[in-house]
């Protein structure tokens, strides 16, 4: 019911002592309403009291996708042609509020300066740390769709891989994997994949370009399928006709690391605990100058979401978390190895939602 | 050259009055850095001042990337694992700046209070509209690159049309369009495309639902490739079997709409006065309740961008600037046509790279 889905966040403004939450188009936003909006240029905003209805500021062309929402609260319209800040001072003065929380990972500068235009005395904090963490337990339906989009994400990466060949460029391996994507049933991507080879692959995200993929090359493939609202987030690293002794070393060092984050985890155990046991197995190696990012990163409507998994991050995780497990190493110049998993964790372990392989993989030249 | 793209933002900064102009991730600093980068939960901010050279705040995670860019300002870089903070205040020190002018559309709450948390008394301006200026006025290379998107957005379009039958659910038209945007070459979408029949063609941003298409509906596919860093961004709305006399009708005033958009635009003339001759057209019909939208907005790195087709909008449109002329009617519980192209304005007139026909077509049941 979309009147309990909002009064989840009327209680996260009074935890946090604020007279109301602002949600933008954006992941919460989906989850509240229980629709997606696009936004652009325009600003659309639900504000959500810690006491009383909430109201909304609607451009008047979505007006007719609002009217599905089932929303009962006020609604504040704008149309492109006179503006919206007769808009924003219309909902201020009928919200009557001195202090707002905003998602400061989700709300653009222009619509934080339209509310202080409106009301200059209003105190705007960034509570995206609290007001995401309603996100980071998920229902047995999120983790339907979490599987469904990993399940086409690891048929789409097994069809790619039958496809490589030397002298295909990196942009050429791409565009197999996403058409790949979409014939398994994707709505959409959770990025643009990182497909990237030899030297390439120590640059944890950059993209595939026209470098020729070469034998002895290490190929880092980072992409996933998105589905239902739900983004599935997987690394694999192969290397083509044959690995050197570095290669696999690293590559073990890699694999270890991400299974003792697997071995550890289990609802209690804190992102700190995860990470520094991770990231203490490459520091233990001959590679440790190679570490360049934390353990990994929530995972769900959005792809990179709260919890973090990083050393100082003392959050006890709750069981039916998600997260990515990604250890890798990197050398600039050299090449790099990242594996990563999607992880649910449970009270007694956790549940690789990821099947794929992570033996150490030669593709055939 | 890096340095003469930065300098064009040191310009900005001067005429603005301000000490100087960030860009994050996003279609200016594509433009200004010449390359790509994600930012999700990591601030990445480069600072050009009016005078003097240039700093940026990195993720340690990016340097490999970041080394391609030639960037040879102060780098203030961080870890996941410690956190941005100090970086922040490392970089606000070594500007020592008073003012600061940000993308209000690109620039999320989280790093507009970094800085001020770095710096209480920095001040922050939104110049949105000064900072994307500089994108209005397209290149050679732009418009090659926008030509392709559309090309290949337009043989998409055309084979998926073959393929539409009644029965089949919006989705799965949509993702016939998504493969065949891939399999033409697309490197990525402009947006999360646009697939509606029926009743949902009257809201105008509608998603692809498991609505099935039926004789007599309104097919209204809104959508768009990206390549080599540019979107295209097309409509037409086509009927499946029949059209009555009323979908004639407003197909119609829409299409005169577009055409006497297309007919005034030359270089010199005001978005204003495009919108208003535009709409006022559409106001003479007896479908001027239908109305929801303005004509349209900039196309080019970003599918939204300056500058805006609106009314009260007096910016006289220079050469080289690409807008989607995309008028339409929209009844609610009824239906909705838009027809959207994507025009090129030039010294005496402009040219439509859009080219997919907009005559009236009846899809064959």
């Amino acid at each position: 019911m979309l009147i309990d889905r909002l009064a989840a966040y009327a209680a996260v403004a009074a935890d946090l002592g604020v007279d109301a939450v602002a949600l933008v188009p954006g992941p919460n936003f989906t989850r509240a309403i229980g629709h997606e909006f696009m936004s652009h240029e325009r600003p659309l905003v639900v504000v959500i009291p810690a006491n009383g209805p909430a109201a909304a500021l609607v451009p008047n062309l979505e007006l007719g996708s609002w009217a599905q929402v089932g929303f009962d609260g006020a609604v504040f319209d704008w149309r492109d042609q006179t503006g919206y800040d007769d808009a924003f001072a219309a909902l201020t003065q009928h919200l009557d509020i001195t202090s707002l929380a905003v998602e400061g990972q989700v709300m653009r500068v222009f619509v934080h300066h339209a509310f202080l235009n409106a009301q200059p005395d209003l105190k705007i904090t960034d509570a995206e740390r609290e007001i995401s963490a309603l996100r980071i337990v998920k229902t047995d339906a999120d983790i339907a769709a979490l599987r469904e989009a990993i399940g086409i994400s690891e048929r789409a990466l097994a069809h790619t891989l039958t496809t490589i060949k030397p002298g295909q460029t990196e942009k050429q391996v791409e565009q197999t994997l996403v058409q790949a994507l979409f014939a398994e049933g994707a709505d959409g991507q959770s990025f643009s994949p990182i497909v990237v080879a030899g030297a390439n692959t120590a640059m944890p995200h950059a993209h595939a370009g026209d470098t020729p993929i070469k034998e002895g090359d290490a190929i880092l493939i980072d992409f996933g399928a998105r589905k239902n609202g739900f983004a599935a987030d997987i690394t694999r690293t192969f290397f083509l006709g044959h690995a050197s002794e570095e290669q696999r070393a690293v590559y073990d060092a890699v694999l270890q690391a991400n299974l003792i984050g697997h071995k550890m985890t289990k609802a209690g155990v804190t992102a700190h605990e995860i990470d520094d046991a991770v990231t203490s197995h490459l520091e233990s190696t001959p590679y440790a100058d190679r570490i360049r990012t934390k353990t990994g990163h929530g995972l769900g409507r959005d792809v990179h979401e709260a919890p973090y998994i990083m050393r100082g991050n003392h959050t006890a995780l709750p069981a039916g978390t998600v997260y990515t497990n990604e250890p890798g190493l990197y050398e600039i110049g050299n090449f790099g190895v990242r594996i990563e998993d999607d992880v649910l964790i449970t009270d007694d372990g956790c549940i690789s939602l990821t099947t794929f392989s992570k033996e150490l993989a030669i593709l055939p030249c």
